[in-house]
């Protein structure tokens, strides 16, 4: 098997990433920060005064040029590709729009069961998300190897509760509303959903993405019994299927991370999974995520993204806190959580720098 | 020691709360549901047409006449008096308004550490809280020994954030940046903010209130660390010093309730400290809740408010479930948290049917 088909890629220089999240010993721990190219940075800011948010996602160029971003400004182990998680309504047939001050919103929300037909689920990836796929392709040529590039998507029942509350929610109510009174529905619509995942997923890696996460940031509303239901044989599906179908196309599978965001209650059942990587928020501390998830399991996270609000010294102090308690093996750093716009962009370097400078036995003084 | 000094009060009908809480054997699972009194009502939505929310809080006949109303509609096995957790801030000073479709707005947040100066810490909270501590007097006669009247106040962290905030935030993102940056600060407040917590309570049971319970509604976006530095010491300090003041006051001390929703990694901690009752949200497995407080804890909780969505059946089944893994005893039923406005008043009534009519053997088939 050999990696993208169609693509002469430059050779890696830093696979720290891709070591460790196969279990292997990087040459330093990787780090990489979720929405690391996003609103914090002030040069993002300055592209989003042109472009609208899904406009650079659609446009290879802008969406290229945003990924490395991060990437010039600082010494991370990984690029992401710059997208959004509702590329995949998108492609259903709904509309999103970015509303200024709220986030996305989908006007016109799957309110009955029987809305669902109007969405295509026979649509063909390639086309719909090629913008994406092509954006993926341009960033590993640009990238000359510098970093491994990750792809990603929205889990499924992070995807279904925002199609069926149009934006944001604090309770889930509406989503959680057709777990309840139509499980059957649910799991068929998930299950749909998820084949597009699996596919677009797929189609990122042939584009070449060289690592992919599964974000299913909506696990903080469920319980364990819905998770487990709802959340856990789709995504055991995804992991299994990726892989499959990428064997089946000659193409070299890859790492593959679950992020389950407040899924505190499914580290253990995740770790069960094929993934190959179970990211951990914040609200875990991480010797209890190591005992949830067993000895073999490469686990990544899990700073609080509010601790970028602290000085230099105060982050230094939570990094080395926090790998100290996670182990410097099976471990990739990041966030517990997508970077918050307003983080100070010194921080960041702290945080990068505290990482790189990660030694077991020294004692920092507050 | 006898009860509140200057009431003479109905004898009480229906202990089993109580009991519960103090550990014994009621004479039936206790069923209470946070919010009862709340905006699922169409009764207490009548009243809104005509009053304000903190009209109702601040009027004792409305505030009692509210309390009252799902005891008259439900075999419950509590009231809790309609009041809010921001009366707090109010008391301190802060304007607080209720935005319709908003919720509780704080118009001056605190912004600055400096505006910590502004607070007045030195309230007199017998005359602040009158309102409200007269509802308590009033609804514990009217109640006429029915079930016992319960209190409650915000935790301070919960308060603190709300003041920093402003409204509800997803992120919580300025008030822990005030932990991160202004720690010792955050601690001064907070004890403060205790300070009142404290005495509020106490007049709460000086004038009638049975059993207590501390909301601390913001625990999911804190880290465990975080959590034990900032929350676990005021929390403490609350459930000892409220009851060292009653018993220097010659009242009885009351049962307490603490908590602290999304802390799932607080639950063995909290089961350490002196709260004679620990509640539990719908994302923690009751078994994996139990054995975190331990066998000798009192646990309260944890139905998935969303559950009421469900038919009778689904209720029942999903009910008889949650009580068979946390077990009978030394157990309290409630929703995970507060009710839901779109719940219907008749799934409540499915949940207070299931509670009642309990039997371990019973097989329910889906």
């Amino acid at each position: 098997m050999s990696g993208p088909i169609d693509h002469a890629f430059p050779p890696l220089l830093n696979d720290n990433i891709l070591v460790a999240a196969r279990g292997g010993k990087p040459k330093r721990i990787p780090i990489w920060i979720m929405r690391q190219a996003g609103r914090y940075l002030p040069e993002f800011q300055e592209i989003r005064k042109k472009h609208g948010f899904f406009e650079i996602v659609n446009s290879p160029e802008l969406s290229a040029e945003v990924t490395l971003l991060p990437i010039q400004r600082y010494d991370l182990d990984a690029a992401i590709i710059f997208s959004d998680i509702l590329v995949v309504p998108q492609a259903l047939g709904m509309n999103v729009i970015m509303e200024p001050g709220v986030g996305p919103v989908l006007p016109e929300p799957l309110e009955e069961i029987s809305d669902v037909e109007k969405l295509n689920f026979s649509v063909d990836v390639r086309e719909a998300m090629k913008g994406t796929l092509a954006a993926i392709t341009l960033t590993r040529k640009l990238l000359e190897g510098k970093v491994p590039l990750l792809g990603f998507s929205g889990a499924p029942w992070t995807l279904m509760s925002y199609m069926i509350e149009g934006k944001g929610s604090r309770t889930l109510n509406k989503a959680k509303a057709w777990l309840y009174r139509h499980p059957l529905v649910s799991e068929k619509l998930l299950y749909d959903i998820g084949t597009v995942v699996i596919n677009y997923l797929v189609e990122q890696v042939v584009s070449g993405a060289q690592m992919l996460q599964v974000f299913e940031s909506h696990a903080d509303l469920l319980s364990p019994d819905l998770f487990n239901k709802f959340c856990l044989p789709v995504l055991d599906r995804i992991q299994t299927e990726v892989t499959r179908i990428l064997v089946e196309r000659k193409v070299e599978p890859v790492p593959m991370v679950i992020f389950a965001k407040g899924g505190h209650y499914a580290l253990h059942q995740l770790s069960k999974l094929t993934y190959d990587v179970i990211g951990v928020d914040w609200t875990v501390d991480p010797k209890v995520a190591r005992q949830l998830v067993g000895k073999d399991a490469v686990v990544q996270g899990n700073l609080d993204p509010c601790a970028l609000y602290g000085d230099d010294r105060t982050i230094k102090t939570l990094v080395k806190k926090m790998i100290d308690r996670f182990g410097e093996d099976r471990y990739i750093c990041n966030l517990g959580h997508g970077i918050y716009p307003d983080a100070p962009v010194e921080s960041v370097q702290s945080f990068i720098d505290a990482v790189h400078t990660y030694f077991p036995g020294l004692e920092i003084q507050m």
